[in-house]
């Protein structure tokens, strides 16, 4: 007879493989669903969220939570009883989340969720927001009543920034982010007016396939397990399923072969702490990302620090040059180092480089709160996305696609996820400067193309622990110190103050 | 208050789209799963199989139909009493078939076809029977079982063939294999000793990307819808999902583009079939396929009576010549439909044509019934159906590779399935022959490339009935005649006889 404990995880890793069944789905929906097959998807979203639910809120867990939670955790030698009090904790909150969301609404929310997607891509396709917009509304409309059912009604947005990173809220984000704003507006100023500029047209027909050879060995270098995951196209990049076997996606264009490859690079990092995670625990706290911050620390860390610095580039330049010998004949190292590093003001969050990169970010935080708070209605939304857009980036869309409608978030409900990214930046830089303390020879390494001893740094100090600790928890104990700004303002200033303002 | 029927309906389609869901992990797993990620596949399919039968299998679907059963079938207007009977007979015999079967024993199988896929797709690779032997002596014990499970337990293998093509029985199949078997012998030996002998090295260099070009014109010519449905490359070409979304595969060889052409024929006319099914009844028997034998028919009269006959390459010869006018240039129009139409023995029933086919299956269907009644044990399998290859193909498989080991089905459990192949033959040509009556200008339509008035009738007589009707009486009503291999021994004369025997 298995104990309370081991009955526990196996209802928990049922659970689990029915959301990792969902996360397919997700996934063939964004890289093959046929084009008129999006309602049968749309049922099959409701269907697995209905069956997720169920077995979530499943009485036997509730039962099980009851008997363990009574009891001094027992003495079994692994996982520890440490250990399982962190197994408990989050599974009660799931439970307890679980069990007070209807089933319908749940079904309800999935099968909008897939519409709105599809709605998203039509309208942004169309550069026409008016379509979309009532899409949009009513994901405002579950968000809300889904956070008045878990007791949240008064902090709804509180509730989405919580979902994604427990712990932070839009009070304790809005003192990083201002901080942040003020140390880093001299400095896109002060580029702005810099007389350095990357040449925004210094690549040209880069065949797709040899594109994806180099994606391919770098992201294998960097230390992705091609044996445990695989990478598509989609429309927009992403990373979904678990180290188990995880999924992630790019995008080519043959006169941005940087695009993909950055973004490739990102999900890889996304991709490879998913892969950090103990196996065995799969389906437990003990198995899973801290929250999306901690998340995006790990694909910026890899995409930003590691990927854009000299090291880098130092031992895959040869090879970037062997495999596009005419399209790089006439560009120096130090035009291309520039053009990896190329700061330009541009509309699309998701093109931007690293120094503006935060303010598309908070301009998102800054619209949220307000469709939140109801100062802002979804009609409003596109003006007001657009006036944020001309004070912090100097340009104003010329259409919605270029504007709110060029990120596809908010088409699943994913409010209060873009803070993360911003948090995530922060977090990278701040784990950047302390692994470049305890690892001194880390670049040397990654000039001989070894990024082993960072990936073995971060497998043994972020991603080995799974959910032991929170966010702001992990970040003190690895860093010796809160997270701040300041470690991504000081990288900033070191890298681009270095190639703009000599 | 939605009436008993239609909670009977919502109940019946939301275990259906568990099932739809089930399909697409199957698929993922054969066209793109990660080497190492066998094992969280089998994890899903066990969960989902265990999901699906809960659903199956739940009570208030016994509740419905007792009510349902016990009243003359209500008069609502659609679907029709007739229609509402059909639904309810299949429901019925699918419910019992759910309860009969523990929820353990269901992800028992599903778990052991997955790890069996791989050890058998590991197996052949290597050309060694014995790691896989183990794995399919288990599925033979878990079909007993669910035989037994079932009361089927004095007669397992006309329940594993019951499970494909209801009505049919063992003893059946033996009478019409049989007569077969005395018409088919006198042709291939005939053949054999012909003068006449297609050029089995005619193509060479034929590249991927062109042949990807040919078969999707053609397969879309011929009425596939591909905004609800695709193709994709695996090892074992195959199709699978549903109208609403279908999942096809093929798989490509620089000197062998017949190959993957006719096998995309014949995975669309499966496809096609699926797609032709009442859109509205997905779930329910009134928008299911009958059985296997007739879902064969399709993909054969598809690949065989049309797309090997001069109408279809009237139309379709000068657009492959135009892709591939180097390879084809010393090829003559003559030449180029012998080899559509090459006859000759091989080891792989894949790569058979039509008048050997039927052989394989023959020997097939031999062995499946020598396993069941335990005249055969599987450590002597391999033995024994080279000695068949030997006595009916007059060839012996070098390695098992080319023997036992060259199908996928029995790695899934799919005993009883191979007959649908040859019943599906004989099934085509007696279509074949009562549409060429009903229709005359049929051939004329294809050499203009208009396939529609074969789909046209197709789809009134055979998709759109869905499971009103069992094969026999299926091909009774749309034929007028039992049925009878002499309608396909009657086509194999006229096609090869007019090639072969002149």
């Amino acid at each position: 007879m298995p104990s309370s404990y081991d009955q526990l995880v196996a209802q928990l890793k049922r659970a689990h493989t029915l959301g990792t069944v969902a996360d397919l789905l997700g996934w063939d929906e964004q890289v093959h669903l046929p084009p008129d097959s999006a309602d049968v998807r749309a049922m099959q979203h409701a269907v697995m969220a209905q069956t997720q639910h169920v077995a979530a809120a499943d009485p036997f867990i509730g039962q099980l939570l009851g008997e363990l939670e009574a009891n001094e955790p027992c003495s079994a030698v692994a996982p520890t009883p440490a250990d399982q009090a962190v197994v408990l904790r989050h599974a009660r909150r799931d439970y307890d989340r679980a069990t007070k969301l209807p089933a319908d609404f749940v079904a309800e929310k999935a099968a909008h969720s897939s519409r709105a997607f599809h709605a998203w891509a039509d309208a942004k396709q169309r550069a026409d927001f008016s379509t979309y917009a009532p899409f949009l509304e009513k994901h405002l409309a579950l968000a809300r009543r889904e956070a008045e059912l878990l007791g949240w009604g008064d902090r709804p947005y509180d509730y989405a920034i919580d979902r994604h990173d427990p712990g932070l809220t839009a009070a304790s984000i809005t003192a990083l982010f201002t901080e942040l704003k003020r140390g880093l507006l001299p400095l896109v100023t002060a580029i702005r007016a810099s007389k350095v500029q990357a040449d925004p047209h210094l690549f040209r027909a880069f065949p797709v396939e040899s594109q994806r050879v180099f994606l391919r060995e770098v992201t294998e270098r960097l230390g992705f397990n091609y044996r445990r995951g695989r990478i598509d196209v989609s429309l927009h990049p992403f990373c979904s399923g678990t180290g188990a076997d995880i999924r992630m996606t790019t995008r080519f264009d043959v006169d941005n072969p940087l695009d993909s490859l950055f973004s490739s690079i990102h999900e890889t990092g996304h991709g490879m702490y998913e892969q950090g995670l103990p196996l065995a625990h799969l389906g437990t706290a003990l198995g899973q990302a801290v929250g999306m911050a901690v998340h995006e620390s790990q694909s910026r860390l890899w995409e930003n620090q590691v990927a854009r610095g000299r090291a880098f580039w130092r031992f895959f330049e040869p090879r970037l040059r062997a495999l596009f010998p005419a399209q790089l004949a006439a560009i120096s190292s130090d035009a291309l180092y520039l053009a990896v590093n190329a700061v330009e003001p541009t509309l699309i969050r998701v093109d931007a480089d690293e120094v503006h990169y935060n303010l598309h970010i908070l301009l998102r935080f800054e619209l949220e709160q307000q469709l939140f708070s109801g100062a802002l209605v979804v009609r409003d939304l596109p003006a007001a996305w657009n006036a944020l857009c001309a004070e912090m980036l100097g340009q104003t869309p010329k259409t919605d696609r270029e504007g709110v409608l060029q990120d596809v978030h908010w088409s699943s409900g994913g409010f209060g996820y873009f803070p993360s990214y911003c948090l995530g930046n922060m977090m990278a830089a701040q784990l950047w400067s302390a692994v470049r303390r305890a690892l001194p020879g880390l670049e040397e390494d990654f000039a001989r193309g070894d990024f082993s001893p960072l990936l073995g740094w971060l497998r043994d100090n972020i991603h080995a622990h799974g959910r032991r600790f929170d966010t702001l928890e992990l970040v003190r104990r690895v860093t010796g110190a809160e997270l701040s700004p300041q470690p991504l303002l000081a990288y900033l200033r070191e890298r681009y103050g270095g190639l703009y303002l000599k």
